[in-house]
């Protein structure tokens, strides 16, 4: 009966059409609870949800608190600053730290691409990868396939062009994944010193200009602008960038009436896109932080909950 | 039959006498909570209450954290450091996202003057100012009043005397709306350079020397000093402010027997105020503490509970 | 009936071998909700307990935080950093300021010795003491005997070996008055300038080896090298450090079969002990973690629970 299995979400490479559906056809009937007077379910009551956040985050870790929160788990956030990893202890020690405190899921964010799967190797509790280093960011594939699903009805044969730094971006390298697994193609459109060298093995197009990546494509969604990525030399000036990879209201006069554009927050207005694009009719970005709690609830859910195992 | 309609507390400018009364009815009522064993109701079981602190804050902040706790809301907070705000995200971004995460309320500090009232202006949750630049702190002086009340009994023909930098202070801003409201006279004093112009237009008297201030009060309400301003060429220098400023028990001995002395923390001891007159009898600061508490509360439940709409 | 009329937890001195068997004997049957998939009970709802620490700490603060969770009690945290301890105010008064918010307990980490037992005389919460200075810290002490009991089954007739940095511990303190409050021996081991004068006033042997220390102990426990020791001129290098009192696994090979090696964590490998020891079949090392919680959910019991007073 039940279509998922699984004890962590390390990533979307491999997981199949039938669980990323049954991740947000549940993400879909838990939206619900958000608009209640009572935001408040008792699913998770006693379990204890570990977010364990190397690198900053605001956004995404404050949308895994209030996911736990809402299923009624208890829930608290270690970040690097001020613990024991400032103490010169390792990882896996860290971690271990954590797994006697029983923790029934750990949410993880690492610089280290692979972090997270070497912790699943190494303890019990579940774990859910927050994004590590450039390599995977699945919740947030998971929200933006969520919201595009909601949006135009479907996620397979759309056209879906990414823009920005590719290279450096696990928000590109899920949604890459994870669309392809769903039947849609993907276009990639950036500085040609950040498109990755694996684009073309994982059947993505690779636009030759903005107007082609944008002229057909269902969904336009453009990458954020690392401002550690502007002393790279690789990196154009932000003026240059904002000229060439911005998306400005012009672009989207050719578009198809209902393409949609995201961004996954956030958004350096006037650099990837323009404040109008931003506010905009097509724009669907705070939909996909709304859904971003929603797939985290999801994921709770289906990782820890008795009667799903 | 509901005295209190609003959906936000900005500040105490134009908040009438019924609705002080109101929040302050309310907070009497509420405050047993705290002394139980149990210190807990459901009434906000499952309502989310974000604090949005861009200025440090430890009691403020504890203190809406804990009426939330106490009412069964779920709270969390940020802070400016470490948060997206960092990475360059304007301040209509940042509240919009938090309002796609569906909180029912938000508390917000800013060093802006007027950031509250943009946010209240540009998204649904509810918001409750807890100190906006040199503008105001409604939710200190209300608990200043539900102290002075509890104390004196009324709020209405007593003289309040605020001493201090009053020109940057939102404290002694947001008390002299809601105490003139009150039907009480506020008579100010501090260095002549701290007097803000717009003193007079508020019916307040401006005393000429401490004993002036002092003498005939019933309530003496010490500002603090704020170390930041020691730089500044108008401030004096905090030895000059000791002794010209500075509350002393020589100043209390021709005072009123009943007269308070306040103070919203924390003391700098010696600057504002000797030992000797904060732990002394007339002191009620940590009354004013307590009944922050319930003030808090007191708002969180009129804002946020069914009943009261 | 009860054995445990304490209000406060301020360390191991003067406390007898009945209160440590009643705490630790709590903390056994509270320790089986840590593997409950549903690992909370309803004990302590209502309760407000306050992490107050002013010296940085990721394990035994979320030691703390995890206890009051499972117990149901409500629980937040403060650190000097961005409170009002960096305002200036005194402990004194950051202390009766946060009793006016009604908290039921405080749990306190200072760098001063003697800071807690200073609260207690002042404030009425109860206090428990989470570390302070090189004084005491109680509930490591007390982690350390229910794992010691846990494994050999009693805590009298042992002898067990301390080493490192004794004159700055106070793991190394509080664990000597348990153990020998239990009727166990205690052998310390460490570079000579870092043996305490009381040591022999407490009944405790100098080793004058490591070989000397470890051959008939039944617990190895060695002390964390604090990092900011490394500049005192009375330590030696880490390197010789290292050299002369970390532990391998060539001292093991003459120890008794069923010996227990102990760290209070975080663990500097390859200083105070080879990696080869630290995950070997001696390490107790995480079940210290794990009881961690337990004997912190004891203690929150016994000294708040109506029942027990």
């Amino acid at each position: 009966m039940s279509q998922f299995n699984r004890r962590h979400l390390l990533g979307l490479e491999g997981v199949s059409q039938d669980e990323i559906n049954h991740i947000l056809d549940t993400a879909d009937s838990l939206k619900e609870i958000n608009q209640r007077p009572i935001k408040k379910v008792p699913t998770l009551r006693g379990r204890l949800v570990i977010n364990f956040f190397y690198e900053a985050s605001t956004r995404t870790k404050t949308s895994f608190e209030l996911a736990a929160k809402r299923l009624s788990a208890d829930t608290f956030s270690l970040s690097a600053s001020g613990s024991s990893i400032t103490k010169g202890e390792t990882l896996i020690d860290t971690a271990k730290n954590l797994e006697a405190m029983a923790p029934d899921l750990i949410v993880m964010r690492h610089s280290s691409s692979g972090a997270p799967h070497f912790l699943a190797k190494h303890i019990k509790p579940s774990i859910i990868n927050a994004g590590d280093g450039t390599h995977e960011h699945p919740t947030q594939a998971l929200l933006d396939m969520m919201t595009i699903r909601e949006k135009l009805g479907r996620l397979d044969g759309l056209k879906v062009s990414i823009i920005g730094d590719i290279s450096h971006s696990r928000v590109a390298r899920s949604n890459i994944l994870g669309l392809t697994t769903m039947g849609s193609s993907v276009c990639i459109y950036g500085p040609r010193t950040l498109i990755p060298p694996y684009a073309e093995s994982l059947g993505v197009e690779i636009a030759s200009s903005m107007q082609e990546a944008i002229d057909d494509a269902d969904v336009v969604m453009m990458l954020r602008v690392q401002r550690e990525r502007l002393e790279d030399v690789l990196f154009p000036s932000l003026r240059e960038y904002a000229q060439r990879f911005g998306l400005g209201v012009r672009h989207l006069a050719k578009a198809k009436p209902e393409v949609l554009v995201m961004h996954p927050g956030p958004i350096n207005r006037g650099v990837e896109m323009s404040p109008e694009v931003a506010d905009g009719p097509y724009s669907v970005i705070l939909q996909q932080v709304a859904n971003g709690v929603a797939v985290r609830m999801a994921l709770l859910y289906l990782l820890l909950s008795p009667e799903t195992k």
